[in-house]
């Protein structure tokens, strides 16, 4: 496609783009396309002859657009937040644009030099010390995926340049919570590890990891000649927004020579508010941390802040050294082909550095903070009313909550039991739910709160979903797409009321 | 950033991007930064407040540009290309303005089945059968990885959910040819089969991996315990794009259930054109194989093609399945987060999908094909050329040579003898190269001819990568970019040729 083109239709598009940002609340949030829809409006075959992309905005409007699920809506409550701030998009625009690929440090300087400011600005941002140096990964799936692999090789002495993991006697293990993201399971096993050597811990009634089955479990892998090797800490579970105790993790993982990697995917970028930094208090003793600026700080996905106190290592267990990669610079330079499992690399620390130019880390402050206080809000609506009961603690912007209606047979005692302990919180309320409790087995609240997400999001104004919490099926309300503003946090709260009557 | 600022800086930026490729050409293809330079550019801290992007128009041609090499330069002859046509740059514009996260069908059904077809689309163009299904991975390396994983877990029947690689007996081994990629290597350490269980099996006078080594190394594993486990052929190696005897090959890994998997990253895009499809004879019985639309045709970084013939495999080796993630329509539908490594991902088969419509598969091929007819045409100049030396076959767009001052000592005889055997090329010549050998050493012809890139390089017009091809130091040049014409091709060789005067 020649300049000119590219010209006329990119206006075309930065306008259609622009259009759909400012009517999106119109949208339903959730696709309502069946499967095979989308893929049945396109010809099966490729095209043999080029069109010049004539009719490919009726084509995005048409095919495209139906079939989007819009995360940036304003009444996105699903899963967690993944924004895309408009500043993003043009960052990310003028990467494509530019279309440099920064494996080296010369194959683009800008690309290696503006990852290694933005990144910093990012650690001060988060309030950690410079004794960590970071580096712009995917997602946390992978980083996490890493850091297990470096866990790996400090432990095993660098396995890799021998017999590999397959050569040692005596297996390594891994330490997590029950609650941690699946991403450390996954994680784990593609390290090689094996399911019989990941340990997800039992946690607490906050659902936080339990120091004393950890210690336990470690106690008993050393009994029987197995080798701990790595504990991931959660700061931020995906069911409940949990934090695992880190300062105490931190004693244990250095009395053991733990690799510690903390998994803040979702809480990281709240650690930019200065109040909130308790929750990863202990955080300078890991080896290894990860979030998502990708979530809730609006540089679009896919870009994970990827964090590590000792980059020799990071560097020894990815490195390569062809002849054909080799350049005049290296040692001088940092080569980010070394820092990550790929070898090519996207100019992603743009999208980074215009959202961080555009907002400045003032303006990521204060949604963090609206955020909360929205979710708070819903929390204390939760607790005041008559037949819902919140399932677990909502230090951040994840109230996870369930009706429960009149006549249904729940652990809520216990419940109630487990918010008056949460010092985080406005105190509990909702003893009328447990009091209504009386006949619904735990199968048949977890249909009736499915059936009212369904209800909720078949309205098409907001999305959320659940997830398992100890056995309990939560609604999940997960605040913190940008444009989600109180009005959208009550009205959601209107519709759920509504869908359970 | 709101949709009004975003129109107007958007519309800026489009003009600013196409201005950019107006005027490629006048801008030095290799940065010139020193290092340090660009970072010492930027504030040492993040903003504080925001600034709505000001001045980032010229904070972009000052700060950014000057440290960029130009990948979509008619003068990049470096690595191998990496494209980004201006219509993959509109396709990805809509990604990021949408912001989708499609790990689940439900998070946007349009990313799945956008990719499920276009991937289908490239299937078709490069002509594999039904058999194959494909994914969208970031990179070769990752799709790679992932390939030794599955063959790993395929051999060990699921040790992941058993003890791990850690608990098996008897070591399993990978096999590839020593010209294969540093990737392969690198999947191979990550994977934990160690370096000791890598055999890098030797090549032929062309750089194919020998079906006799091969089945020696085999053969010696097998009698000393060891298990087989996966073959990588390449098909287009990194160094001279040597051709592995992929039919021999296949024969082998069904005799031993190796897991074949075939690295054609550069090669793939120029299976479009059906008279180079005898390169990849016997592609139809490979577990998987992957290649870089990002690479020769234009899809921007980061877009590979990954295609296996056993979908249910690749899940079981990649799903989780936590409770916050189930959706209504699993097992109705691909959820592509069990397709690789990262859970989230990005609407990428958008910047694929605007490249093929923009340009249809016959504009891909056309593009092939002029682009192997200029590296033709270069090396037919080599070969005629007073003190030049072809130093591998060029079956594709690249042409290893070597300037060989007269007075030179080298192993000329031998390359005359791989020149002649070569049934893709023109016929040998330059003997007179060899006839002038005389005092040189390797390392000294290696130094000389480094200066001669050096000072070609520094040029600015043009940029052109070495490898090392045997002991031998090879220029390398990679013709490719979508830029690049015969015109600019002609002007590299007289550079050259001026070069080495």
């Amino acid at each position: 496609m020649d300049p000119e083109d590219f010209r006329r239709l990119g206006h075309e598009l930065i306008d259609w783009v622009a259009d759909y940002r400012e009517r999106l609340e119109e949208l339903p949030v959730m696709s309502r396309v069946r499967p095979g829809e989308i893929r049945a409006m396109m010809p099966s075959r490729p095209p043999e002859h080029g069109d010049g992309l004539a009719g490919i905005v009726e084509d995005l409007d048409q095919i495209v657009l139906p079939g989007i699920t819009h995360w940036n809506h304003p009444g996105w409550f699903a899963y967690f937040p993944s924004n895309t701030d408009l500043s993003s998009v043009l960052g990310d625009l003028v990467s494509s644009g530019l279309g440099p690929q920064g494996m080296n440090w010369i194959t683009s300087p800008a690309c290696t030099e503006v990852e290694d400011v933005v990144m910093d600005w990012l650690r001060q941002a988060v309030g950690l010390s410079q004794a960590f140096t970071g580096v712009i990964h995917d997602s946390a799936s992978s980083a996490t995926f890493c850091a297990l692999l470096c866990a790996r090789e400090r432990t095993t002495d660098f396995s890799q340049n021998g017999g590999g993991l397959q050569a040692e006697d005596a297996p390594l293990v891994v330490y997590a919570s029950d609650q941690a993201h699946s991403s450390v399971q996954k994680g784990a096993l593609l390290a090689g590890f094996g399911a019989e050597h990941l340990r997800l811990v039992e946690t607490d009634d906050k659902y936080a990891l339990r120091p004393d089955a950890l210690e336990e479990a470690i106690a008993a892998d050393l009994a029987a000649g197995r080798r701990p090797c790595a504990l991931v800490a959660s700061i931020g579970t995906t069911a409940t927004t949990a934090l695992d105790p880190l300062r105490r993790l931190t004693e244990i993982a250095e009395r053991h020579a733990l690799w510690l990697h903390v998994d803040a995917a979702l809480a990281g970028t709240a650690m930019v508010c200065p109040e909130l930094r308790w929750m990863w208090d202990g955080i300078e003793r890991a080896d290894s941390l990860v979030f998502n600026p990708h979530k809730w700080m609006g540089a679009g996905f896919d870009l994970s802040a990827y964090y590590v106190r000792d980059p020799d290592h990071l560097v020894r267990v990815m490195s390569t050294d062809p002849s054909y990669l080799r350049t005049a610079q290296d040692g001088l330079v940092r080569n980010l082909r070394d820092w990550g499992i790929p070898l090519g690399r996207r100019f992603r620390a743009l999208k980074l550095w215009f959202v961080l130019r555009d907002q400045g880390v003032e303006g990521v402050r204060e949604r963090v903070r609206r955020d909360i206080a929205n979710a708070r809000w819903l929390a204390e609506q939760v607790d005041a009313a008559a037949g819902w009961q919140r399932l677990a603690p909502a230090p951040l912007q994840t109230v996870c909550l369930r009706h429960v209606p009149s006549g249904a047979v729940t652990a809520a005692a216990e419940d109630g039991e487990r918010r008056r302990g949460d010092a985080s919180e406005s105190g509990g309320a909702s003893e009328r739910g447990d009091a209504e409790a009386a006949s619904l087995t735990e199968e048949g609240l977890a249909a009736h709160n499915l059936a009212i997400a369904e209800r909720v999001n078949a309205g098409g104004r907001f999305y959320l979903t659940s997830s398992d919490v100890k056995g309990k099926r939560a609604l999940r309300v997960s605040v913190g797409a940008e444009a989600t503003e109180r009005r959208h946090v009550e009205a959601l709260w209107a519709a759920l009321q509504e869908a359970a009557r």
